[in-house]
């Protein structure tokens, strides 16, 4: 089985995780988030890069690397919680259109049971799938999802 | 860890699987798919209760089961493919409101990148959470989803 | 005054009424909303059959019965709760008219204020009237609306 | 059983009824439905004080009485045919919402069966409930409606 | 010229054909249509399965019938009258795309001139084409048409 | 030729005309407007009677007295500019329908291309037809009209 | 008094006036329109110049030589009934704003009483004004309209 | 059986058939669809008059032929392939509906599974019935479908 | 500086302020309101008049006043809370167009958040500028910005 | 280099450019704009073919020509400003997608300022490309871009 | 009284103030509109952090500090003008909905009077209120606002 | 001939150029695309500025240095291609309107023949003009329409 390495995005507000709206986003912070995900990762042995961000533009950037000139920074998927990009950004689903690197879109909340403008993902179809609604543990699936995925024959 | 029992439903056309258009949906039948879901739970400590139509009605008298007059029937929590009915089935939705257990919704394909009319999800408000694109691993990745919600403190 | 017959139909998920989220429904379950109207009908002199179903399929092939070649089966009205179906069934809507038989549309709850996707009926222009929003009361109202148009000179 | 006392409101262009649009309005007059319902009103024991008025400000300040300094104006539930105003009058509605007296919506016609600008009710959401297609006989259930919210347990 | 197999597909309503609405649908009973097409069919050489259901699972059920095991009922292509399926079912239209042989949709009423909500077809797309208006001339030329789409070099 | 008689209705804010945005709307005042209506009516030889008003209840009121017990507020038909009602006043359209009288509406300006919402007429429908665009003279025109259309053969 | 020049243009269907669906646009026909406008004209003291076409090229082609080489087809205002053509033309439309001549827009029906698609005009904002629903009267209507227009101070 | 006569007219860009978009529209050039077209008449023992034009006046113009004073243009009823007027020609459709004779729409691709701005008939409603998807065998099914009509008793 | 004169109107249902949905609107009175915009006019140093009616046509007649014939009624500014007609009522805003006095519009609630029909003003466009959210505040604040603009070189 | 031969189209109202609304469209005239595209079509040697026409059918007549029988009407690439037809002609889009040359669309004014109606082309899609904005100059830029992309590599 | 401490933000495009658009924004530049807030804090007693950038992920960076671990960033209100992200921002909203401090939302034009798109606001519905239209005052009532609120009992 | 300077500012994800799906936006990469601008102003006689950012910010700051207090970074004229902002930015929309230079908006790809999220264009609408679909074509050429409009007499 191949090592594989994947890029981690937590979008804007993420690293308010546990602070913010917490009976809506719960209260697991978004170190917690990581580290759930740094543990599956060596179960599932691939390498994580992990990054957050409440700029669109350095998201952005940061995706372009994986198709950059310096190839320390290549990676084999993505990971990304868009946040509230989600609804609006197309520059970053042109970015992950861009890349050509398979991307699991992940939501800690149930998306589709908020208000209408979030029903909406702009990023949905350049991605392999989506997963939504199960807080934290929306990212560990969204991880499995995309190991399987890129281990798939 | 107490033994969970879960009903996992499959909507209109599922029967279908494998043979139908395999560049959209696979070559994996559903036959396939359930034992996948069968190993996993047991993996998972969990029991399935599997059933599949292309009626309606019929998924929802098996939802009223869980809340109905034989304790026999009743189960803790329910993953479901709800198929074409996802997106136009007013009565399934509240068929799941009405059992007010936790259910997950799983699709196959990536609805978000197929046709507008797929884009919407009249089940997903009233369940846990969605996981779409990922093939039958959706089934795996959300029996992973409902149990972990269903263990969660 | 003649001994009318009407036919008495409930749609889907009204079966699990009394246990389906109770604080929107009430605790009134079916079997007592079915033994008040059969004590109104007695004080209004008319006689009743009552079904219930979650098949759509099987609520029409019922209305279909009073145009059939079973003269037993023919009824003088309808009273239906067509739950979920109301806001998407074309072909309830069908059979509705192709019955030609007064039929009036009774709901539980004040559908004008609940999720948008319930405030329009397409079962609704199709019958002489329509009541909504006073429970197992509605019921009542209907039965009473409904004899009242079918002795009205 | 308390001596329940309802105000009964008649919105603009029902003044006319009897003499209007007789195909799609009927042949009563106003002054026979206020007969029929004071027949009603004694034998449910309750008391009635009826209105009409083409003018929506005045409608509003009757509704006000119900709030306001002189108790003998006071009321314990709205029975309201806002006719036109149904469809347009966010000032209605919220002097409706203001008064947090049960208020039950009547209309003699089917409004769901006539013009696309008639299928939407503004104050159907701060009422009971609503009635709608049976022409005079609307007030009658409306009134029965309004009297069995009022004295339910 | 080889000996085709058609399936003939009446969907909800079309069993009330002759008493239902004559002046909307005409006064053609589902016997006399299917008796006329019985003729056509053996001028044109082709065997028919003719099936009638009020319920869409059952639709769905024989269409699956086509790619199912036993090859009894396999079936070289479909005609069918949806009904008021026609403008909600995704489940239908699903079935249709599943089974992938040839199927023409036919209409007895010219739906483009009756109620808006009748003028969209779900099940279109995935027909070789429709044919409406004609009453039960519109079987007629839709076993024409299947036929002659069905031997084209 | 008959002695007709035709009730002229000026709607909301017409009462300030000249003085209003005579940019937008002349700076004829609306005195001078209804001495050239009733030249022109003496020339038609008809017999005019003018009422202005800011309250839609009013103008509805005006309306009734067609209708009414009073013989001697009986007219032949109307002609009304309903000002910034036209677009969104229900029961002005209804009180309309009521009197069932041949009612021509006139605009001073050419609504068509003024704001969006003045692009629709709820009255329109329910009048015999409509003039706008030509500031005072769309009275005179209107008057012709209506009197063209009375004493139509 | 200026000998005014007006063009009057019937555009598409009308040619066929008096025959085509009476029920809708009357019995009248266009060579009695015109007959009737000439009469009107000469009491006016205004020349008229009249065209009729089916074809949308043609009419622009008219409109343009009012501002063309040809002094002898220029005139001082438009009267126009566009036909069908005033709810999809944006040519037409353009080319009325071109030609920078006070232009009035009639129809025979009350274009607002009819199908949605003829409630919105794309002519109608580069005209002066609209006339509408006065069969043809509104022909008549509309030229003392754009003669009183022409002839303001 | 009378000896029928029909005009079959053909809209813009039907002239270019087997060179236009042969993926899309198929090789089957318009001389060809034509002589098949007369082969099906001679059968069915109608005469035929085709015409083709890139005008919508054009095509209008010889639609009113059929009312007009040369009795030797009158048809007993129309076959017709609109092209891309189909779904923006208001004139057209007031046209057919102007004439009064049984009209028949053909299309030669599965319109409803192409661009959205396709799905929409405005010819439609006019006809007596829609035939679309099958080619050059449209024709011959539109013609079928219209000599059976007018031939019905 | 100059002894500014200011018109304060309130709108439908605020005569209720205190009573009515308090937990919505909060407790403070109108009277209190009042009070407390004195207070602020007195620090100010302008003069307040202060109107209040459920009656649009009453508030209109109020506005026309500051255009008409008793200059004793004439104002420089007006301070408006137009309530539910901020969202219906064209011809308020024509009104307030109409009398060409700068206009501050204020609410006590953040309609923002509240429902989607209380999202657009069709006052506001012909305001000056718009206060929203603050309770009773939101008048003091409407006239200190008022009285600023008033007092702008 | 080969020797290009382009076809220049002018859509209906261009003819009058220079003397229609010059604040919009600018004073060249359509002559001088001709004869700048010949010297800018000297200085790339190719042939230019140009035509303009107020009538859809002639333009599209002009486009088969490229298709046609006469090889001496065949062109290598099409240039069109189709005016007001740009939003509107589902033909002409045809026509263009018909001929499979490669076209570019230009536009005097910046359309995407301008009504809304002028915000959407129907024709964009089956062209190469677009320029809007650039007065005459748009017609320059549209032959450079034209003729670059037909001798592309 | 409390000392309070208010972050102020200014939005993309607020730096050019005075410079941009003088005719719709007015000639005060952004550091007199923050000397005026800094006078006005002091007259209030408050202390103003005042900050302003083009990058909304700056925005949101700052917004999280209030929240964060460095104590002395935290402030207890927030007065922001969003500029163009009002219309457009779902994570500037998610930031301002996540920090849980009072925010005020102030614009310097009346937006409701502006171009369509910028009538609705994201970001409104998470603040306490918005004031709009007054200019920089816009800017020294919005503290006004949220010192009040904040010193609310 | 003065010697004009321009700004040219690529958008986001056009650093990716050439390597980004090459079958949609070609092979040429960024370096080359600026090379080739780098020409074609020399050719000019004009010096370019090039920057390019994903970030919506870095371009509104660049944009704002051409108002700014460093004369050395003032430019006459700018070339943007806004990517994916195009269609969802008003901020770069008002940074665009704040700076008052001519400014073209440019496009690699044919937009209106894209998603229908492409369509619509929030920086044009400020723009002289746009042009789409060359490819690296279209910033010539857009160079060459800019240098046009500012040395227009």
């Amino acid at each position: 089985m191949s090592a594989l390495s994947i890029l981690v995005l937590h979008g804007p507000n993420l690293a308010l995780l546990g602070k913010r709206e917490p009976e809506v986003y719960g209260r697991t912070t978004l170190a917690e988030v990581n580290q759930l995900l740094e543990i599956l990762a060596k179960e599932l042995a691939v390498s994580l890069t992990i990054r957050s961000s409440n700029h669109e533009g350095e998201l952005i950037d940061w995706l372009h690397e994986l198709l950059g000139d310096d190839p320390s920074l290549h990676r084999d998927g993505v990971l990304i919680n868009p946040g509230g990009l989600t609804h609006t950004s197309v520059v970053l689903r042109d970015a992950i259109a861009s890349i050509a690197r398979p991307t699991v879109e992940v939501h800690l909340t149930n998306t589709a049971a908020r208000e209408p403008f979030r029903h909406h993902s702009l990023v949905a179809p350049v991605c392999v799938g989506s997963i939504a609604g199960f807080g934290s543990s929306s990212y560990a699936l969204g991880l499995r999802a995309l190991v399987g995925y890129l281990r798939a024959p």
